[in-house]
């Protein structure tokens, strides 16, 4: 009895054919590090390949080595970059890394692998500063380090009117002035429904291909990926006034009826979302009642016919009733956060 | 370049030696649900096994398959019980169900394996109400089910002045007059702290094994278990103002310095610890700067000098300057959560 995440690999194929769509000029990649954001990088990956990607991105050199098992022959590149004694498993795994800092590119010279360099535009996370940039010998490095993209990160793509949008983009310009002929890359999920001047050669969709809204707020135009079930292990019929859940935090009244759901903070319902989250049991709302537990939540039905009650074996958490975002704004956080901390006890079936 | 937990299997055998110090009558299993909340069921369950603790808890059939992989002869219960069709691989495994309702009872009739019964007191999460222990033949469940354990669960044993654990104490003890010569069991690692009267005949620790303190209002007695470290991928000389990560929340200025580690929220960093947490460079406090991101955080170093942040290669986020609680208080939940929800790229170090 462990609850299960349905994803349609066919639903995230049409939202990276919606993507790549309005990045009219080049090509999308995807983005599938967090082993695709919790959705499952190898399968994901896969599908993706076979409708026509063709370049992917991942985390960690460790990300890198499982997703070239499945794809032997696909460029992967490698966004933390190349670490100390690292370079090693990235040319044995024909891994390209993303050179971040000075340190990284002089790591990877005469190297025989391509390799990606970022650019820091304002997000002072990784990637040369301009001070950096303009400390390098830049030929020698497109040489040296095999530069096949250069790419930058933006800030605060969700959000089309934020001025640093256009001047990332500017710095983005005055930088890749410096690298004529190599492909550029700046846009993630969000940065697709911005203006066409920020697609550049390459997208970088991560979240949207996974049914997460890019722009907050504007209706999300993509599909919805995975469903949330998690069977019910008990019904309870209150037999007296109380409280349900650690610390008693949410009374119950005799004759109440509550459900006990496989699904706790262990498996990814944040455990901020106590006494705040809604079931669903077919179209019926059922809402949490008391803390989430470690491995379980508990819901109340006492609104539901019992003949529809007892036939029932699961909830939804996530589906059309409540999307990823509604569950990540009900927690104050976002799609991406939902998705990568599901739990290793949900089971992924896909379709 | 990934992050890792350096568990220390002799702090959980001495933390399970405390707790089974203070529950002098009898015996103390071991909680290891949830991958031993985060640390790896297997290594700890086997260390357990080998320092003399003989009974197991987990919370679901799969978990409870997958350790009897590695404890071929211990008794295993299953807290969430036997839910449909699942009793061929309960009986095949060698696992006991925790039985938690009446048609948890009536599927378990005569079945050839023990179980426990599950009692509810005052949690009205799983087991038998007041109303359903009364309706049952509780000789016949005892014999037809094999009952070897008679259970119920405290709802805030951590509060120990909370009149509820006298109300579920009498409660259970009512329920257990019931089944004589049954052996029972009420005390989680919280309630090994309440008076004697509390512990009855087995204790089921969990979080206390791994460190988490069982009364936030006390001093915690437990050994800390488990140190996460995280790799530094770049150093930054900031050298114009700006700000820092996603949607631009923290203001960095010229000339500081910042670090950009592996470590975001598909890791275990809640989002929630956005500009909050700290990470250490050996003694030195670094200050989160902005959002956390999927797979990175960064962290003011302007204070350090340079010859020793030169030399860093990592910073930890939990060990002896900040604890598991520590970061539980900053993100607003508990230990639990915060080791529950380790990310998988978090590789696992046993000593």
């Amino acid at each position: 009895m462990s609850a299960f995440l349905s994803i349609s690999l066919s639903a995230i194929i049409a939202n990276w054919q919606l993507l790549q769509a309005r990045h009219k000029k080049n090509h999308s990649a995807a983005v599938v590090k967090a082993d695709a954001y919790g959705l499952g990088m190898l399968p994901v990956a896969q599908a993706l390949y076979e409708a026509g990607c063709k370049t992917f991105f991942v985390a960690t050199l460790e990300e890198g080595m499982e997703l070239r098992k499945k794809l032997p022959n696909v460029p992967i590149y490698i966004f933390h970059g190349v670490g100390r004694n690292e370079e090693k498993e990235f040319l044995s795994h024909h891994l390209r890394p993303v050179l971040n800092s000075p340190e990284q590119i002089a790591r990877w010279q005469g190297k025989d692998m391509p390799a990606a360099l970022h650019i820091d535009t304002g997000m002072n996370r990784l990637g040369l500063s301009e001070t950096e940039l303009n400390a390098i010998d830049v030929p020698a490095v497109i040489r040296d380090c095999r530069i096949e993209l250069v790419m930058s990160h933006l800030v605060s793509a969700s959000e089309p009117d934020n001025p640093l949008n256009k001047e990332q983009r500017r710095r983005f310009d005055a930088a890749i002035a410096r690298f004529p002929n190599i492909p550029a890359s700046l846009a993630n999920s969000s940065g697709h429904f911005l203006s066409e001047d920020f697609h550049y050669d390459l997208g970088r969709p991560g979240c949207s291909l996974y049914g997460i809204t890019p722009n907050s707020s504007l209706p999300n135009p993509m599909m919805q990926v995975a469903t949330l079930s998690a069977p019910i292990i008990q019904i309870r019929h209150i037999d007296k006034d109380g409280t349900i859940g650690y610390s008693a935090t949410a009374p119950v009244k005799k004759g109440m009826r509550t459900i006990t759901v496989a699904m706790g903070y262990a498996d990814g319902i944040q455990r901020l979302a106590s006494n705040k989250l809604s079931a669903w049991l077919g179209d019926y709302e059922c809402r949490m009642l008391g803390r989430v537990s470690m491995d379980m939540t508990c819901y109340d039905v006492s609104h539901i016919p019992p003949a529809d009650l007892e036939k029932a074996e699961s909830v939804t958490l996530i589906d059309a009733h409540q999307t990823v975002d509604d569950v990540a704004k009900i927690c104050d956080t976002i799609g991406y956060e939902i998705f990568t901390r599901m739990g290793n006890r949900v089971r992924r079936l896909y379709s």
